[in-house]
């Protein structure tokens, strides 16, 4: 099946939206309410640039949420589960967020610029909707805003070699997830070292969007010598790698625990925070489902459309949220959702596909 | 520019997706993280069908988020700007949301289904998030959730007939954005006379999603001696109409004033209600920006894909969120929103419409 993108007022053009049409752009997603490239037309040399060379990818729709004022850390304390208490200014931290619940409603990099100026750097939902109702109903003097910070990712082993050329080698010592304030001849960027791979890099948070187009030619420039191309976020590399992807392996239902992000939550922290109490009670009942990788037999599979079910006995045991093939690993390959009592050496497990069923087995995450 | 659609499993399929593609859906948008068709190939006969016939729209992307409780009635009062004390079981009606700045959010219908039960209809943002954490943070006793309800419309002068058919006379009785509650043969709905046009029509909100092919099928039978077609809702009809569109027509500091929705505001709500304040300043000191009907010189627009400035004597006074050829009034039409200064009589005003510049002229909302 294939249609086309409707390509109207109504969704939100990055800034680097041109650039990437002069660049190839074939088709787009849409992500917080803009649109985001999904491919440039030749997947094999997108995904082989990611894992072997260096791809730059418009992500202006990984919006941030600034949370600024006297209690945004307290906001910020009291949004997430993780605990914060020790993050200095430069720092970035994996931070879920979940609802009064515990249910996932995020799965965001929480910058610390400044002891009152914090960035939730978000996945696809409205979390600036989320963060205001709660700031204002606890009357915390905290102003909650998406400002003008368009990111462009750089991703792949020869990024730090990208990056090093544009802006300096001291790039190259950037801890996992830190990052620090620069100026490229009067273009503003947070220079973030993270990325929605596990091949390594950057993303360049531009702090002004009528600079894009001529960052983005900066950035290529730099990168000609390593033959960086276009890309976009790579759903095989990030299936391979157990990335989560809140909008596919998230559903309305789903707890830190389920899908391993247990580690990112801190039950204890003194100050509370949304979902604790559930948690709490989720932890000491146990899981009812788990993410798990499944391999699925057959010829090569289509990226699927929609979630699948996985039975067993034509019982649906869970669902499956992405299949891809694998390079790599030169195998079809899955995440689901399964309930907690199937083990990995469970025999008989099915995947329906809708248009065919094929059997599955279970792995650990991630692939590779 | 044509691009092609990204349909991945981190968009919501919507459960008439399978008789939309049946019936030759050309293109999709994203709307609260569901495709909705956009168009099926034939603009002319799409807006003929609505304005002189009827047509058949999947609006499953029009979210209900339920609020379900002893405290619904109080958490819906503190969510709008209307004063809904009078509102009995059965009735619908616009209802703005604001936040605590008074700007729009989301512009739902809300209905009223008991007195400890209403369903916000909305528009493009996650309402759910905001009203749970509203409702969690002032510890109301009720539920936030998104029950499976799946909108479809039927919208043009032929509506009534293809009703009358298909549930009986007693649909022509009702009144505008009231509903009720029924069974098709097993099929539960709630009939409610509204959707988004001013050919009048019903939305049939089917609340099983697996009958939805089945439902889909029933109301093309039914509309088959009137000639019904599939559609979409419609970027002309709804221009001409002067009707809101919340993504397109409204920006981060939109409030309802500017856009016509004063009305919608009972400022003097004893209950109180979320941007009281902010609005009750803001009327008091009066908007800054207005929204008006332009008239666009030169040949045929064709549809712009992003908001074009307005300037007068090279000076940015507006943003035009949407304009279209109409083919009721022969000529160019749009939407914006203008300096509040700016009188219907004013004179040099452009439009920068990117490729070129096109003379405006003001006029009244709705163009027709």
């Amino acid at each position: 099946m294939s249609f086309r993108m409707s390509v109207s007022p109504n969704v939100r053009k990055s800034p680097y939206f041109d650039a990437t049409v002069a660049d190839g752009v074939k088709s787009f997603a849409v992500y917080n309410h803009m649109y985001i490239p999904v491919d440039f037309g030749d997947p094999d040399a997108e995904y082989d640039r990611l894992l072997n060379g260096v791809a730059m990818w418009d992500v202006a729709c990984e919006r941030q949420v600034e949370l600024a004022g006297p209690d945004a850390g307290m906001l910020a304390q009291y949004l997430t589960t993780r605990d914060l208490a020790n993050a200095v200014p430069g720092q970035g931290m994996y931070a879920p967020l979940c609802d009064y619940d515990g249910h996932l409603i995020n799965d965001p990099v929480l910058l610390k610029l400044s002891t009152s100026q914090y960035w939730l750097s978000i996945a696809d939902s409205d979390i600036a909707l989320w963060a205001k109702a709660i700031a204002a109903e606890r009357g915390l003097n905290v102003s909650v805003t998406e400002p003008d910070v368009s990111p462009l990712a750089v991703q792949g082993p020869r990024a730090p070699d990208v990056m090093a050329e544009l802006l300096g080698d001291w790039v190259r010592e950037l801890k996992y997830f830190w990052f620090k304030e620069t100026d490229l001849e009067g273009i503003r960027l947070l220079v973030v070292r993270s990325g929605w791979s596990k091949q390594g890099g950057f993303e360049l948070f531009l702090r002004d969007g009528t600079r894009a187009i001529d960052l983005w030619n900066r950035v290529k420039a730099a990168g000609k010598r390593y033959a960086i191309g276009p890309g976009a976020p790579n759903d095989v590399e990030r299936i391979e790698s157990g990335l989560l992807s809140y909008g596919t392996d998230v559903d309305a239902d789903t707890n830190p625990y389920e899908v391993g992000l247990g580690k990112y939550v801190d039950l204890e922290k003194t100050e509370g925070f949304i979902g604790q109490a559930a948690l709490k009670k989720i932890k000491r009942e146990g899981i009812r489902r788990r993410q798990v990788g499944l391999f699925l037999a057959g010829e090569r599979v289509v990226p699927n459309a929609h979630p699948c079910p996985v039975l067993r006995h034509d019982e649906v045991v869970g669902m499956m949220s992405a299949a891809v093939f694998s390079p790599r690993l030169g195998r079809n390959i899955a995440i689901a959702l399964i309930h907690a009592g199937i083990g990995n050496d469970a025999l008989g497990l099915l995947v329906d596909c809708g248009d065919c069923r094929r059997a599955a087995t279970i792995t650990d995450l991630p692939f590779c």
